[in-house]
């Protein structure tokens, strides 16, 4: 297999000692004897060990991280800036796919730690006490990313998921909508479950518009359960001329409902989205979204955990950044 | 940071010695002994060093895994699935995304030898000659998912692309098209270049059916390159009736610019995918798509990989998956 330092001296004829020397860069080896040494490693493709050198270092230069759902656009999105931000400061990601499964990631939480990663970003805030506990003993910087676990022991980098909500309902009011359906998420997750459902209803009632419990539905963020909860809505008494999901996912979803039920958007109904992953562009009509900047998300959570790793602390200080809504087509001014 | 093993010996008041014939199972270790070690473990959060144990073992249980675009979902449920696969036999992923910088990909591979990676998976094919003889010098199996490179050097987990594209067409030809467009892919890419033209362009002739040349353009696999390609095609005198786009990304994109032209898929052009990705059932009307498995390509070449890694042996010989037609919405028979 690998070729070993014994194996570059046994080829250049000399002791593994002048290897390890030319190797070190010292001076007083011959060069002839570099020569030979340089031949052999050139001849071997001999390459210095990365697990034997951050031994001696204590530096892995890798991160763990921990993604709910690889095939999501908006979190392979993050991983992608996560990664392109880890490359150019020399870290390596070990890259871990959660799909609600505690064995697997604890069993993952358990290969970090024995791998000595230097670091661990997570994407998900079901965190179990389990898996909190192994965490805090490891004692390495752990931040965060597009989400918030249930205390304040860590940090995360987040948007307002709250404002973001009240501010993409408004927007729908102020469109002239007054019968406005919700798909919100999982209401046990506090950022994207909890807040933006609190924004959306303050920002009903904050306009005196009533609060009606027939249109409100909560989903698990995916395609499909924007659809089934949108078809929920639908068979609805009174169907609402707005919707606002709290994921791209599924608003797309709850489009894709309508258009089967030869419905129309925005004309029969106006869709809001939330995330801005790349459906929103790729929709047809283009999607309206409050959007999260999810490039901005990944650098920021990279440069925020080098910066605790470099500095040698952990901190729990939250990094908020800014929500922006982006108008598309789906959602219009309400037909007075 | 991490606590170390002489940190157990001190808190538990022992020999480190001793603590290591605990970690180690050996038998004649006294009772209170292996108490005092174990509690001290558990104080401290201690784990055993994974880089040590490898170092001692020459086994890293690390998989190195070049993806060209992790934000597509083509590739990112590739990689899921490869995750599974891999985690299930306690093998972590490196994960790095490649977008056609070699200067990374290079760094990378050097990555991959220097962390002493037990095999190497890689999802393009414009392999660099430098990169080529890198990986090569490696000598630990490698292979290639869903891609195919230029020479037999390397084995490749793939569809037969050529039969596939055919298959596609001959849909359509049997659909009543003849006029049949073409968005093909990168014609430096063997599989999914070359074949997939070679494939239509035999299809057609095959079947007696003339070549139109400013109905064939080539675009980069993506959403907005099949937009653009399409854009072009339709600005022709003659448009074809029907579509074939040699991925699901520049079908949807092809769909898309079709919509903002206030055309219909399908009953103005049918349009025919390719991949099998999650857009196909995303879309409206749904894609009729040429499919690979996703899926299976993932969990095939991880268990193709591990073959390799457990028998000590690198192949370079290539698996062939089926391809399967899914007919859903966005291809029907021409009005005669």
């Amino acid at each position: 297999m690998q070729p070993k330092i014994k194996d570059v001296a046994r080829v250049a004829g000399v002791s593994v000692t002048t290897v390890s020397r030319v190797l070190n860069g010292e001076r007083y080896v011959k060069d002839d004897l570099k020569e030979k040494v340089n031949q052999a490693i050139d001849q071997l493709g001999y390459a210095p060990s990365h697990i034997a050198r951050s031994l001696v270092r204590n530096k892995t230069n890798l991160i763990g991280v921990i993604v709910p759902d690889l095939t999501s656009s908006f979190y392979s999105t993050i991983l992608s800036s996560i990664e392109e931000a880890a490359s150019t400061n020399d870290y390596n990601l070990l890259v871990c796919n959660i799909i609600e499964d505690i064995d697997k990631e604890l069993k993952y939480i358990n290969v970090f730690q024995e791998m000595r990663v230097e670091g661990i970003i997570i994407m998900h805030e079901k965190i179990n006490e389990e898996i909190r506990a192994l965490i805090h003993k490891m004692n390495i910087p752990v931040i965060f990313s597009s989400v918030k676990p249930m205390d304040q022991e860590f940090a995360s980098v987040i948007i307002d998921d709250y404002k973001a909500a009240y501010d993409a309902t408004k927007y729908l009011i102020e469109l002239g909508h007054e019968e406005i359906g919700f798909i919100g998420g999982d209401m046990r997750d506090i950022t994207s479950g909890q807040n933006r459902y609190s924004g959306y209803r303050n920002a009903l009632s904050d306009h005196s518009i009533k609060i009606i419990y027939e249109n409100i539905r909560f989903g698990d963020y995916k395609v499909k359960s924007g659809y089934e909860q949108m078809k929920d809505i639908l068979r609805n008494k009174q169907t609402p001329t707005a919707v606002f999901a709290v994921s791209d996912d599924m608003a797309v979803g709850a489009m894709n409902c309508i258009w089967d039920h030869n419905l129309r958007v925005p004309e029969d109904i106006s869709i809001m989205g939330f995330d801005g992953s790349q459906l929103t562009e790729l929709a047809r009509p283009r999607l309206t979204s409050m959007e999260q900047p999810i490039q901005d998300m990944g650098k920021v959570t990279m440069a925020a955990l080098l910066k605790q790793i470099t500095n040698k602390e952990t901190s729990n200080e939250d990094i908020i950044l800014e929500h922006k809504l982006v108008v598309r087509e789906s959602c219009i001014r309400r037909d007075s």
